[in-house]
């Protein structure tokens, strides 16, 4: 029972991070974070290419951390810095089935270039891998956002976070977040990131609810990457 | 023991279908059929509207067996003949999370329009319903082919499809079949059904491979709907 307790309260500090390298198709990075704000992620870190636009965000995009980094590397050191596996989605030797939920912290998934899976320069970056068993002969493999999805989600249920708060048949939407300054999303000192963790725990239901003052539109890729 | 076999022998024979009501988006069909044909779904049923591209399926409409009926009920007493539950993909009341596998038997999900959700009418044609549990405040909903990825892999794993082979990091994909006509791929006739069925099960590792005797490509999207 104590293992199980102690277990527990490991799991409620756990994050999930999706780290992308120069993805392919601009178009799926906003599906992708519209995913990643539902599978409570707490960053969407891009590497290498960061010129994307926010179709099929449905605005999510707004309620999400971007982080940029130039290169692997320096994403790897971030992530390890905060104690992080970083888990690469591809059928790799070894790999588990994602169902079976090999987790066991904080993780950031490591999504490949659409065409080609991960490079093994990727690969070397990664503490372990997962996949998505497929039964049928039509596809060599499935779309990046949904094997992404997929991974996302069976992190949720592993980690137990809390399910978000629902209003008839729609999770509710917090208000957007107004609009802040570039270096309030991009920056890379630990205050800024401890300070936004605190707010967000303390506000479990509401993640980046506590900014609003104005309530005005806004949307962090604008901010973030707006005319790059 | 002998109850577990005898489960065991009931999975076997179970099949997996999609229904898609009216979709908006048309590009939508083409990474759902992607998703479905990695998932072993047997088809993919349209009712209503019918046009719709094949963008996002990567070829894999050619290894997808797709049909159209105009109403609801059509399709309903199709699945019904089959002895198929339908499962509505949406978070109504009583819906289980799709992750705790409230499956019993060959079962077809039932998607609804990316906006709205599923309608009352469509409601009232479902056994039973899964939603997908959300963790963050950023989205009312998935983006509709991300949900039903999710929820064909969680039925895949559940019924036990054996996994397809794969050849380095992708999974091997089939020739494509040859050219066939129209009435092949939409018939009503239980015998072609029971015809092809019989022979996905001689041939579990390659789905609709039995067709090939000349290679040439084909899209059964083109044969079932060209030109609407």
């Amino acid at each position: 029972m104590a293992k199980e307790k102690e277990e527990e309260e490991e799991k409620a500090a756990v994050e999930c991070f999706v780290v992308v390298h120069n993805i392919a198709k601009r178009h799926n990075v906003g599906t992708m974070a519209r995913s990643a704000t539902a599978f409570g992620v707490s960053e969407l870190i891009l590497v290498g290419r960061r010129d994307f636009n926010a179709f099929g965000s449905h605005g999510s995009t707004s309620h999400l951390r971007f982080r940029h980094f130039h290169s692997l590397n320096d994403a790897r050191l971030y992530l390890k810095e905060k104690d992080c596996d970083i888990c690469g989605v591809e059928i790799a030797d070894g790999a588990s089935p994602v169902n079976q939920h090999p987790f066991r912290k904080s993780t950031a998934f490591l999504l490949g270039n659409e065409g080609t899976g991960l490079s093994a320069k990727e690969c070397e970056i990664c503490d372990f891998f997962v996949y998505i068993p497929q039964y049928g002969c039509g596809t060599a493999s499935l779309n990046v956002t949904v094997a992404a999805s997929i991974v996302l989600h069976h992190f949720g249920v592993w980690a137990g976070f809390p399910e978000r708060t629902r209003d008839g048949n729609k999770f509710v939407v917090a208000e957007r977040p107004v609009k802040q300054g570039r270096r309030n999303y991009c920056a890379e000192e630990a205050e800024s990131v401890m300070e936004e963790r605190r707010i967000r725990r303390e506000n479990a239901h509401g993640f980046l609810d506590e900014s609003g003052t104005d309530g005005s539109p806004s949307n962090m890729l604008d901010t973030l990457f707006g005319g790059s």
